[in-house]
């Protein structure tokens, strides 16, 4: 039995994350929990997987949690500090890290810190602190899963290979919503648009950074970090159906790819049973005569200017890749509230991103500091 | 460094095992060859990679290859006990069996007995003495590595896998030279049109069974004993592009492919270097942007009866497929030499299989003796 400790519980890959925990009972087992601010949707998780502990997102959401009653008892904290709590929670073996934003970074760390194998969905980890996370790991000589599909598919696609023979990744982008859109007709498209993500059923956040391309430069930047390869041995391949989830070429030039219908919990599934391989009937077995054809093209980075922009930053490393990421979330988040334009997103964060001075090896009190400070800058061009 | 012995120095997939050693003469050399006909090849390649040992394929041949001159001494021996002899010799690590036709299989059991790896590029060993092969290979304990780029593509897909968790493989088919026409269509077809194979380089017997289909039937069968796995659980695919070479789908729904550009020599080294991968920076990147697309179709069992004839045979099993190879075999050579037309190849395949008493589990003798009885009865509804 695997006892699990999932952080972001009631988002999309929480949700998915609990799906497979239920589909093996026998193996898996919810230990503890964090949620935001769905009081409704916790308490009906906490009394299906009855957690010991349950981190809450603030005072105001825990009022609301509070208002249900349980059959059992568990223990509660508050805020970020509880993050961790759960993360560091001593029953748990496996850390499901699927929170949102750069908010993932500490409990991350910390879980890491108490020897618990953490499996990763947050990608601002490490993004924003990639060095920090890597040393961490090999430290405490803790393993660093994926559970994004690309870097699962990565992962995948090495069992039983010398990282020495690899030439290159070649992560897949599904383009998103706007994928055979020009430039011009990016302008002015809602926010309802935006959203309506064509192959993978995911947050708010995650699409609107999908129909950028910013998720697929972030996941470039999570990769060089997690297969320890330069940024010119990752390539961005666009892949309309989304039915080859990455590959890697190695230097015989054989290529070895994991496929699938896109079902995240496939992924999700792998991080919890490594290194076995657990049955999984709910999901769809790929038949790719029905599929009939898989589309690719080139990535164009003048169209994806955020694509342009990871890869920059990610070059340029130190803290860069914080000022990506916190504009991003800042742009993003405008943008899901009406404030600005979608082309609007990119403007941002390149002003963002031209006027930072780079800290090459930043402290994780720097990182903190460079995040807050994008972010301030960010408001400053909003209002 | 690894040592050579090289069974069909000749044929396509033996020039190509050449190129594959040339690229690589640190790492192999080639201590002993065989060849059948084709003295004045056989002759520079005698004088490029020095064997030891030759075997050449009969006495008139082997008086043909006395009239070249040679700058040093080697062995030599004629007929099928210099194949055994060839396979045997002392120096060799690694016997490459590149025969065509059921010649191949007793230098594939001598060369076991003497604790060589055996790479399989001759697909009659498995499909007509599958069972004894299996045994063999676990009774003297050696490797016994693919070769075809189907099976090499399994193979890869496998490494770091627990077959347990196989829920079925899927060999991928172009379809061959005729793979767009109809049964209709097919009536009056030429030589040269089915030896037209739209994405490989391969020997005139290959390809034609790659326009009958015959050649994915063979692989099914040689997949059942190589990956033993019933026949329920291994599919085809029609993909005419030849990238995905074939794939393997965990019971998890995860499918893990391998991918390339067509070309030999690629399966060819992996299984020289296995577990290594070595560079090849002779073969070309794979480049999906390039390609543009990939297409699937279901494989047609009515359209290409040599695939149903092949699974039929296969889950009979005993002599059945040693019926279907002899048959076809024979068949084909009538067709390649003008005495039957393209479809006449499928009539007497069902003709020879239906008239078959199976033996359940024949010895090699009885295969041998089931073998020849094939190809008389075939000869005699030739004349």
């Amino acid at each position: 039995m695997k006892n699990i400790c999932l952080l972001g519980a009631t988002g999309s890959i929480g949700e998915q994350t609990l799906d497979v925990i239920k589909a093996h009972d026998d193996k898996f087992q919810l230990t503890a929990m964090s949620f935001g601010k769905n009081a409704e949707k916790a308490a009906e998780i906490i009394e299906t997987f009855k957690p010991k502990y349950v981190s809450v997102g603030d005072e105001h959401t825990y009022e609301a949690l509070k208002q249900h009653s349980f059959s059992y008892t568990f223990k509660t904290g508050i805020g970020e500090e509880s993050l961790i709590e759960a993360a560091v929670s001593p029953e748990a073996d496996v850390v499901v890290n699927a929170l949102v934003g750069s908010v993932g970074l500490l409990p991350t760390l910390k879980a890491m810190e108490h020897k618990k194998t953490v499996a990763l969905a947050n990608k601002e980890t490490l993004v924003t602190a990639g060095h920090i996370v890597k040393e961490h790991a090999q430290t405490y000589d803790v393993p660093l899963l994926p559970v994004d599909s690309e870097h699962s598919a990565i992962f995948q696609a090495l069992q039983g290979e010398n990282p020495k023979h690899i030439k290159r990744l070649i992560v897949t982008a599904s383009g998103g919503s706007f994928r055979d859109r020009t430039r011009q007709e990016l302008e002015g498209v809602t926010v309802e648009e935006a959203l309506n993500h064509p192959n993978w059923s995911m947050g708010a956040k995650i699409t609107i950074d999908s129909a950028t391309m910013m998720n697929k430069g972030l996941e470039v930047i999570e990769a060089h970090w997690l297969f320890d390869l330069p940024y010119d041995r990752i390539d961005v391949l666009l892949h309309k159906e989304s039915i080859i989830h990455s590959m890697v070429e190695f230097h015989d030039r054989s290529v070895i790819a994991q496929l699938g219908t896109p079902d995240m919990r496939v992924p999700i599934q792998y991080a919890l049973s490594y290194p076995e391989r657990l049955p999984f009937d709910e999901a769809k077995s790929l038949e790719l005569w029905e599929v009939g054809q898989l589309n690719f093209a080139q990535a164009d980075f003048e169209r994806f200017r955020c694509l342009q922009f990871a890869y920059e930053s990610g070059k340029i490393g130190g803290t860069m890749p914080t000022v990506l990421n916190a504009a991003n979330e800042e742009a993003v988040a405008a943008f899901l509230s009406g404030r600005i334009s979608f082309l609007r997103i990119e403007d941002i964060i390149e002003k963002a991103l031209e006027r930072h001075q780079v800290i090459a090896k930043p402290s994780l009190q720097e990182i903190r500091e460079v995040d807050k400070d994008a972010r301030k800058f960010v408001q400053t061009l909003l209002t």
